[in-house]
């Protein structure tokens, strides 16, 4: 039973995480938000889990290595000063840095590069999505990280090869654009499907969250994970060794 | 067995139309384009199918009323003169003018206009549809209709009421807007879904072409229910009898 | 705000049914389990709603009677003995017994009704539906309410005209038959499909439940419309006013 | 410009193959049916499908080891003696022999065997097609490559884990299984989606075919594959570089 701590134990995402730690049957080895001491966490830790803000990064870094354990970060809108310090960590501890902690994204975008760079641009890439009806942002970050991986798989950038938002005289599709549409919703999770049509026949790639615990217990996993790794930056895909 | 005649019969729909005649095991009755003797493929038929011009409409309707046959249009782009003159011709035949001669489509709006108008707008309604690469326009002329079925159950008017298109920072979504996405890729005939979406509950309505011959088979089975009706003007809906 | 109480408040429905009640901003009027005082209950309430067990129906509504309110059941299991008691309280009361409260899935079973009756049988009907790994038996009770539907609309009886499980050399499908496949993992609430497959064409028509939670709303709200009712037997589609 | 030529071109799938080689911008070389000159044919081809029957593919490897050319197997039913014959023809051309010619179910096969080597059997794995209402078995053949990747990446034996055609009292899901459901209806050239259920998420990767000429495309862009290729025998993955 591995003992996991939290940074920034008291938001929506501290409260799923240490739903998940029990879940799965790990010890929860306690919480800190800003200005409580993460190294006495840490020193009672295997392995912190910090989903807090980017100026608290600094004090977490410093908590795990002195303690010599893993960290699973994340926190979203880091600086490059952030991720210097992260790099700088992953010196002498393993650390895991990322927007989406979600296993089941984490292997669709594998799958969705791996279509992408088999089939050519003569399969059409669509990405469609749902979320509930208070997202104001479209397409999702996720819908983005599945764009990028099927632009990866192309060996394409993403950028500058999108259509998004079609409504209107559009004209016929780009060859080689990555479509994007966006729809909202009830109390949608979140849902995500990558489609790739060809010539009178279609490869639909999707996932589908009942619910956002899913991102609490990939993050837990891919903390345990880390446990006994050696010093680096690992990112999800890792965890499932792909 | 019935002896259907085709106006426009030198035209892709013309085609699938003649097939479609066939295929129901009615007898075709011949085929007229501009130019041609409409009035005699007219004596020689049980009911009309026409799919031609705006421009040609008059002849065609001469020629009905003078045979004293039903005549199904499936023309587009008619103007208000067109309509006029469809009205006067139907005070002594049935007539049947339509844009989508689909059964399937007609009978998933009536089912779309049932959904939305018990429901209440409390269900957020999204309307995503698919269609090849080579479609210059979005949402289709499909999706729009079942919008606007939305909109009738609803008690309102779809226009003032959408939100399509979405990409970038769009807000919340609006209470009682009703959605529209658009797909392009591949081959695709047409598949559209009417998505209901309230809290933590979905219904999903949906129509899937295989291919575009489902329209002339509407077309033909239309024209088919139109023989021995009293005069008038009917719909695509009084055909399923809703 | 009308008070609601609950009867069978220690089973897992009691609690969901009194989340829904605070959720949906009425009163919670309190709760009672075997051997407690119901007519204490229903004194201090505006309606009762009852999950409990059969043999704990007659106490219910002796008490819903004497207090003249309305009384939802959803107590499956129910005896003829039970039946006869409900008809002999709806002389007096407003009731609605229902075994399923989803208004979701009330709406989708009058859709599929609907679509059977105008599309003729050669649009044949399959019904899949998706449940968690846990679920013992297939299909589904919704699936087989959906099928029943269906039949109703056809004006057939669902028994005799089913084909459930496919495997193996089943031969061509029977003209009319309903068919119906269960898909069981993961943690799946609840999906449900019904498929008209017709001649290159195809409606779906789906619901998918997030959670159970949709069962005590669907019980909550179909408890509050019952309130001012005249006395009688009523249904869930009575609540949609289908 | 490569000559293609056909073996089995009187039936269904040589009239395909046909049209796929024009439709490709390659040249038909010409066909041939039992009783044929295949050598003659072989001769001003570049390269051959056969799609005829198992005791004609004997004339057929003997006229492309003469020439020296590829040959493309979509014959069903070979024995062993058939296979060990194509074995020693693949010493001195190249040869693919396969059941399935489609690429995009080759690709999806794929993904399904790297999602289920991955993602380990706390996933439930469950398989759904939709075949037209004339197909006599279940589940289809395309429905068992699939199952067997999911087996394959898991490491396990598709045989003896699988659960097909749940009906009645079925009990909990098996851990570890692969489960199989059927459904008929239509005109539905072939649809069939592999879903990974998890804890609260799930992954669905589908193929559906808008009709059958993707299977002879498929071959005729193998056979085009296998030109210039050294001698030996091929897979549909190998031609998609997987």
């Amino acid at each position: 039973m591995a003992r996991i701590g939290i940074v920034g134990s008291s938001g929506r995402m501290g409260h799923a995480i240490a739903d998940a730690i029990k879940e799965l049957g790990e010890e929860h080895a306690g919480g800190a938000d800003r200005g409580d001491d993460i190294a006495a966490l840490a020193a009672k830790s295997d392995a912190l889990v910090d989903f807090s803000s980017p100026d608290a990064l600094g004090a977490t870094l410093d908590a795990v290595v002195a303690a010599g354990i893993p960290l699973l970060i994340g926190t979203t809108g880091l600086t490059a000063d952030n991720h210097a310090a992260i790099d700088a960590a992953a010196k002498s501890i393993p650390v895991l840095q990322t927007g989406n902690t979600s296993l089941g994204v984490t292997m669709l975008a594998a799958l969705v590069r791996e279509a992408a760079a088999r089939l050519g641009d003569d399969w059409d890439i669509e990405i469609v999505e749902m979320h509930h009806r208070n997202k104001v942002d479209a397409p999702s970050g996720t819908a983005i990280l599945l764009g990028e991986a099927a632009a990866d798989g192309r060996g394409i950038d993403l950028s500058g090869n999108t259509e998004s938002g079609r409504d209107g005289q559009t004209g016929a599709r780009a060859q080689g654009a990555i479509g994007f549409a966006a729809l909202r919703g009830g109390t949608v999770a979140g849902e995500h499907s990558v489609i790739l049509a060809g010539e009178q026949e279609r490869i639909t790639l999707s996932h589908s969250a009942e619910n956002r615990a899913i991102f609490a217990r990939g993050a837990v996993k891919g903390a345990l994970w880390l446990i006994g790794k050696p010093a680096g930056r690992y990112t999800m895909p890792d965890v499932l060794g792909l």
